[in-house]
């Protein structure tokens, strides 16, 4: 997209450098492809200005992604940028420290133990770039509030930048958001009856 | 999006494996936010496979995409995955060997001079991933035939995955391209007075 003028200037009493800085909110939702991928795209940005960055996925999955967390994750222990942890809800959360039993966890508890870390390292100011991957989905089912996400992004302090994807985003999140795209289907191979292939779907 | 069953089998004498991997042609296209970090996010995928990648950026800008362009450079350097090549035309294209004095190529001849050694690689088979970044805007300029575009693409030989982001994709590529994504503009911060900032839009 080419670096437009902004088509309002508000009277909010800032200078342009300060609402340059401000952080933002992103929410990519939708049915169609690169709702994750342009979120990770994002963090390469970041990662090229040295900014830590948390990745939490709020899906579980055996190979999905797999792809962007190597990438990541070598980009993150190059030294030449920013840091990378990237924390799995299918793993248990890494900061978990004594795996549940078998059944003890349901998906439910486990997405809110995601949201209660995100809560801790905002208050922390742990990253500057978090991506909240899949964490339409929690809200969407009931499971975490969006009010109280809206609640807590919203007062949360200094310059932390999120990402938001998953379909079905709640209407208060993409209200209270700062950048919203819709990923629209125009076409997908498996409308014609074609199944995911490796370096492509993950 | 969760991996789902195709909706249809099609009866075109293939096994489920040859239509897997069939070489693919993505377009994103559409005014919001996320087509080029989604083909540069899938570009992660395909080099955590060990592919060579080609990117093309058909676009003259000095300061855009210079996180993912290290990024992918720090990735394709780092023996852990596939290669990156990464062509700017902007800088005049790598293998152009002579710089033109100023003035001398127009910004055709240089969007020309793109595509040409784009189908000079897709007959070598040089890569795996072609990110073809911008390249909707010389089609809809009238600079490169869209026809043309896409009688190479449906003739490439072997194994080659093709990304063309950029708004206004042409109708004829939109049809022949196996994924279309159209990233709609819900929200954009410029909508609200604020201009790019650092990590976020470069």
């Amino acid at each position: 997209m080419p670096q437009g003028q902004p088509s309002v200037v508000p009277d909010d009493g800032l200078t342009t450098r300060q609402r340059r800085n401000r952080p933002l909110v992103f929410v990519h939702t939708g049915i169609g492809k690169g709702k994750s991928t342009a979120a990770f795209g994002l963090a390469l940005r970041a990662w090229n200005q040295g900014w830590p960055i948390g990745v939490f996925q709020f899906v579980k999955s055996a190979k999905w992604k797999v792809g962007e967390e190597n990438a990541l994750k070598v980009l993150g222990a190059s030294g030449e940028g920013g840091t990378v942890d990237w924390h799995k809800m299918g793993e248990g959360w890494s900061w978990i420290q004594r795996a549940p039993a078998e059944g003890e966890l349901t998906n439910e508890d486990k997405a809110r133990e995601g949201w209660e870390q995100v809560k801790r390292d905002l208050a922390q100011e742990t990253y500057k770039l978090y991506v909240l991957d899949e964490f339409a989905y929690p809200m969407h089912w009931g499971w975490i509030d969006p009010e109280e996400v809206v609640e807590v992004l919203r007062n949360r302090p200094g310059t932390q930048h999120v990402v938001i994807t998953g379909r079905n985003a709640p209407q208060q999140l993409i209200d209270f958001a700062d950048l919203v795209t819709d990923m629209s289907k125009v076409k997908h191979p498996m409308d014609a009856g074609q199944k995911g292939q490796r370096g492509i779907e993950w």
